[in-house]
């Protein structure tokens, strides 16, 4: 197919695959002229992989290009694949105090790298919500750590054995499923509210729309 | 203190607070002159509320406003104003097919009501993963709902019983602790994969600069 109708197929505009093709987050297409090339399935899906990433996934363009780099070539050590995928993700960390990250992860037993930039990543959230004033109490602390222990648990038992399969699937996984995690929890919110005290919260006529 | 001193204590340049100030998200301060006004305490607090609901909470100016002013004012049903506050943070909902994210509701048993902006952000969370060709396997789905019903309980019990009080827990904790949550469960999923393959996925030498 044309350019135009991978654009059509991939939900973009022509503007916008042509921009993708150039920042090489997807390969070329076969040329068939000198001004021509023609593109396949694989590029569909390539190209909705793109818009996923930058979309909910909230990647910028070279987050996207870096994980993408990693999930095409991820050389012979898994682990490391992993690691460089979801570092990819995270900006720069700046100077934060580890230490009540690192409390919290020796709290919940977690065998995590010390060094990793997911401590730094935890230690700028507890700072964020010490800032506003707002604490998270204990028991709701504990919660936190048994769901995202049991999210954990659950993806890594359906996780592919091959291991291209199995790096493209922790690191799409964890990044793709973000909007779905939140939401989930907001309406989990809605239905212990709704057990607890009989009833959904009522939303005004505008809900949905 | 004098705006300076607000801004340096909020964390924001002078200007920010300015910004800030015109835009009604925090309180104007006692006039002293025509062109000079005192803010105290309440003022900081609000400032960094201000700047945590803007960076790691993500809201836009005008969702921050509208968050606060239910926060300010929840009149006398706080239900309504809960609903009206996490409405707040969502954009328009386009056009999107809500039956398959009924039918993950129906399968967590969860009550809320059907049409909650929510059911509409989880339709949308799950075309994007269908669009970027990505399936969440069913047991890492019912892991999922596990983990959020896990959350919502927890937050549920340790919610003050005063309400407005209750109304501000519901509202900033929702919102202020999404990056919390992110980090945590890939910190869960390091966790899960070292007690799996019997070690932490190594880092490069970079890793936490």
């Amino acid at each position: 197919m044309r350019i135009s109708e991978l654009a059509r197929r991939g939900g973009v505009t022509t503007a916008t695959a042509k921009y993708y093709l150039r920042e090489g987050l997807v390969p070329p297409g076969e040329l068939t002229s000198t001004t021509q090339a023609q593109y396949g399935e694989q590029h569909v899906a390539r190209l909705r992989l793109v818009r996923a990433l930058l979309g909910p996934g909230s990647l910028s363009i070279s987050q996207a290009r870096d994980v993408l780099g990693v999930i095409d070539d991820p050389g012979d050590d898994m682990f490391h694949a992993l690691g460089a995928a979801q570092m990819a993700t995270y900006g720069a960390v700046e100077d934060v105090d580890p230490s009540a990250a690192l409390a919290l992860v020796e709290r919940s037993g977690w065998r995590v790298d010390p060094s990793s930039p997911e401590i730094f990543q935890l230690a700028r959230a507890l700072d964020a919500l010490d800032d506003a004033g707002f604490t998270v109490p204990d028991v709701v602390m504990d919660g936190y750590i048994a769901a995202a222990e049991r999210i954990g648990h659950a993806e890594l038992e359906a996780m592919p054995a091959e291991p291209s399969a199995a790096l493209r699937y922790a690191v799409l996984g964890s990044i793709l499923t973000e909007p779905l995690l939140l939401v989930l929890r907001r309406l989990a919110e809605q239905h212990a509210s709704a057990e607890r005290f009989g009833q959904a919260p009522p939303r005004t006529p505008a809900a949905g729309n």
